[in-house]
């Protein structure tokens, strides 16, 4: 087991209600408050009115627009914004793009650097507004950690940056009952993804980690079909919820390698073609072991194959193949495509993306072999 | 699911070499602190010295002797001692009885109240010190979570109170090469049964939470040989350090009910007998999962069976009394017997912890159904 600090304080308040019943104490009294939305979604599910009814008497601005894959152009007029009004604490509402670009928000308000700056030094060192987050969106995890990731119009990129963790997250599974099919699913399979990129390395470094990694991956094989046939199923949508943010609040990386190069590809796809970020996962995933499953991860491989797919028979190379299958078809059970010419994703898009690794000569994974060489082949696959 | 609310701050700073590279970091260079420890084996695993070294040119005084079970009058001199010195933060150096024992003292030196009085009232409402540990025995989870237990020579009487959470630990696996085997497995037995305590109760509730629980039990079972057959394998007590952190800092009891009463009746053991309390729970366990395991925790005992102990043959009540076979075994395995006779504890002492939970009128467990009588079977079951 490597060496490691593990230190989340962000307070999870969770369950029923508790928008209406929790979020008040948690908020300040002394100071004006930057409250970030999405679109508008939270107009229909009654997010916003819970919310505005919690605000009364409390000096707050609202901020409207933060899109999927939030702009950093978007991200620096709600830091003119809450500059403007003196903001002293930043609630975000909303799911994994609202809360990243409020993470962004949050450092940039009382910084002296721009917001893109920030992005590509790839930490936010100022010490940043507080900020809470109501969330509706069961994906990202962002709720629990300290990471995010925004993009630039104007480059066409997307990276990822470190700030502050949350001081407080509100999650209500009910909130997450009238959400698209669509997007309860790309929230699955990026859930299922940030776990792989955390536990699909070496096998013998902590039997702990392996077990915690494979208990949401159970969890998510099992939730998926009861959410898709009864949407409304409490437990099941409360446990999911609980899934996404316990797969990326550092619970499951404690002492050990992880990889991301599954990410880093899906976020250039999404920087190119604007594909949903876990649909991205969903397609590159499957590639990732196509090309390292038989030889840098066998053995991992082997582990998942075996522990969560029951796949038990067969020499090792099949078992593998098994595995893999079995993976995109648990996102193909999703409705999610998982090859890129289904989504009518050409090649000339991954020639840019090996293009760009080539450039940035990207070395990924836990052993720093996804170079664009290795991309390349990963690609080639998804078609 | 339950609503809940999860909120842990304690910074864990865990690996080799952490003690001298990364306590004094941690430490205030404004406040004296005020070091709290056991009965002196740090001083043979060179952790006292590791820690003297850390301190040089702070202001500190040295608190010695606070002893298994720690007593509250024990606690009482340590409280005068840090009043003297007008201490201004606890650092605990030892096992879970110094860190149990500190956290009352960081409590209590602030406080107008006696010791044994936070004890009997379940909480520090007082501003606490702040406190950091240097773990030295994998067990009590105490250096992640904010409880404690304390004993009363006095009244031969032994409670549980919480407290504040530790602002940091921090965890050297490498310390605990030198830990008496009976150490050793008093800790494995003690992290088991906290994972049942917050697992063996009903089904459903949070399919992740289950997980959790049973990936920290088959952890244990695996690690369990390794650690006797090899003390100095060092991924094995990291991961066993990690598993009994992890097993009591709240992150497997989110959501879901809780039992607790083999703590209770494993603490009143203790308190009559002085037997360790790893040790207790070993014995008590099988007896409470004879007398609920059939009936009140049937479908869970079920559960743990089949994924622990891969028990799947059989009527339901033959896997049960496997299953409740194989956990003895396990604690047998650690070289601990799991009947009270076998260690010359009598009849009266088991009369004597029926007397008393009649007297409080105790209703322990999920289903508040382990009273007195419920508490004679289980100890009646345990010869």
């Amino acid at each position: 087991m490597k060496n490691f600090v593990f230190n989340n304080p962000t307070k999870l308040i969770f369950g029923k209600d508790t928008i209406i019943t929790r979020l008040r104490a948690e908020l300040p009294t002394d100071k004006t408050i930057l409250v970030t939305f999405g679109g508008g979604s939270v107009r229909k599910n009654g997010v916003y009115d819970q919310v505005i009814k919690t605000l009364e008497g409390l000096s707050f601005v609202e901020f409207w627009g933060i899109e999927p894959n939030p702009k950093v152009e978007t991200i620096r007029k709600a830091v003119a914004l809450g500059r403007e009004h003196h903001a002293g604490f930043v609630l975000a509402v909303g799911g994994g793009s609202v809360i990243d670009a409020s993470k962004l928000i949050a450092g940039a308000i009382p910084s002296e650097r721009d917001a893109w700056d920030i992005v590509l030094s790839g930490k936010i060192t100022e010490e940043s507004l507080p900020l809470g987050t109501v969330l509706t969106i069961p994906a990202t995890g962002s709720e629990m950690n300290s990471g995010g990731v925004i993009s630039s119009i104007e480059t066409k990129q997307k990276f990822g940056f470190s700030g502050a963790y949350p001081r407080f997250s509100v999650l209500d599974p009910t909130v997450t009952f009238s959400l698209p099919a669509y997007q309860v699913s790309c929230g699955i399979a990026d859930t299922f993804v940030h776990v792989m990129e955390q536990y699909l390395t070496t096998t013998g470094q902590s039997r702990l980690m392996d077990r915690w990694a494979e208990g949401i991956l159970l969890s998510l094989k099992e939730l998926a079909p009861i959410i898709k046939e009864d949407p409304q199923n409490y437990d099941a949508r409360a446990d999911l919820m609980l899934c996404a943010t316990m797969a990326l609040n550092d619970f499951i990386r404690i002492g050990v390698t992880q990889d991301w190069s599954t990410h880093a590809i899906g976020h250039e796809i999404t920087a190119l073609t604007g594909l949903t970020h876990g649909h991205t996962l969903a397609i590159v995933l499957p590639g990732t072991m196509r090309v390292l499953g038989y030889t840098l991860k066998r053995e991992k491989t082997l582990q998942y194959a075996e522990r969560i797919w029951h796949i038990t028979e067969g020499t090792e190379d099949e078992r593998i193949t098994a595995a893999i299958e079995a993976t995109e078809q648990f996102f193909r059970s999703l409705d999610l495509p998982t090859r890129l010419n289904e989504m009518n994703i050409g090649r000339e898009v991954s020639d840019e993306i090996v293009r760009r690794f080539a450039e940035r000569d990207v070395k990924l994974g836990e052993a720093s072999t996804v170079d664009a060489e290795c991309t390349r082949k990963i690609l080639d696959s998804c078609y």
